[in-house]
């Protein structure tokens, strides 16, 4: 493939950011996690840490709105106003990520990628996991916090997550069929799954 | 590793039953899938046609005969002549997979294989599977029926494989946490897909 997008889901502590931030510099590609939240930002105008807060968190409202035919996507976001900042957040980091996978290959992480590209055929979409013990473990080592408190934010941020990408692709979240290759990370070092995907994108 | 099991849950129509008994080939390893039937039925002196329509799918008296002791599996299955053939069958397989993993390396397809040898750390699991249209043409070609037939046989199969996997293991069947590697056969060729998996226990 001459052009291709890798997207990464991947559940809390399994080093799936790790993997794709390697992945990327590994490929020369661009990579994208954070960083949609200042692009989503530049183009609204709005401040960054008012979106880091509802980053990969779903609200209630889109659907309701999209039933109600409140808001016209094919002539940009000048209806957003009245949309919780969610949705808004979904809907701008949506058009970005579309715009940057027509332009340039890279590595993009969570926010759903995998299922707003998943009509482009240049799209590798990757999901990295690991057992919740393997998890625990990571999390105490990177964040140094207590397993109760490791367990709790592993918990709460992959419920979000899920439901998050549950809302917003009407999908379940960890399911395999909705990825072309899952690696379980507590059974390969980062270094490898890199490879391991390196090789995949050589071979296709 | 010296010596490995390779265990390949697959959706129906997917080919998973083809990479494995390719990847077993390769790696010049024995392959068993049907084959498991055979041998429950040879220990358990019953036909193995009495064991193939119940195979993979699952009774509704296999907890509840364990929750109230009437089985030894220590001792073999002298105690088993009031069973559903179902769970006969499950647990002359679990007998035989454990069996098999201690004394060599092997491919085993489906069975639960993964659940019941998920302290072994000589295993690899693997699951196979692909978007259903991809599947409906496989069926189509493979097994010559029509698009409807095909449609109706891959969810039947797979509805009772899914029934048979949560039944016996507690888990959700496909879900990318229960295995070490998901590979999806809609984007990548049987020969490649072996090839991966060549590379990913090259890697460990």
């Amino acid at each position: 493939m001459d052009q291709y997008i890798i997207t990464i889901g991947r559940q809390f502590g399994s080093g799936g950011r790790a993997v794709g931030e390697l992945l990327a510099q590994k490929l020369g590609i661009s990579f994208y996690d954070k960083e949609l939240i200042s692009l989503a930002a530049k183009e609204s105008g709005m401040s960054p840490e008012v979106f880091e807060h509802v980053d990969e968190k779903a609200a209630n409202s889109l659907l309701y709105s999209l039933s109600m035919g409140m808001y016209n996507f094919g002539s940009g976001f000048s209806m957003m106003g009245d949309l919780p900042v969610n949705d808004k957040l979904y809907l701008l980091q949506h058009q970005i990520i579309r715009e940057i996978a027509e332009k340039e290959s890279c590595v993009i992480v969570g926010r759903c990628a995998d299922y707003i590209l998943r009509e482009n055929p240049n799209c590798v979409n990757v999901f990295i996991y690991a057992d919740i013990e393997y998890r625990k473990q990571e999390a105490i080592k990177k964040h140094g916090i207590d397993a109760a408190r490791a367990e709790h934010i592993i918990n709460k941020t992959d419920k979000s997550r899920a439901n998050y990408y549950s809302f917003y692709s009407g999908q379940k979240w960890g399911m395999a069929e909705n990825y072309d290759l899952c690696i379980n990370s507590a059974k390969l070092s980062e270094e490898k799954i890199v490879d391991l995907i390196v090789e995949y994108i050589r071979m296709k």
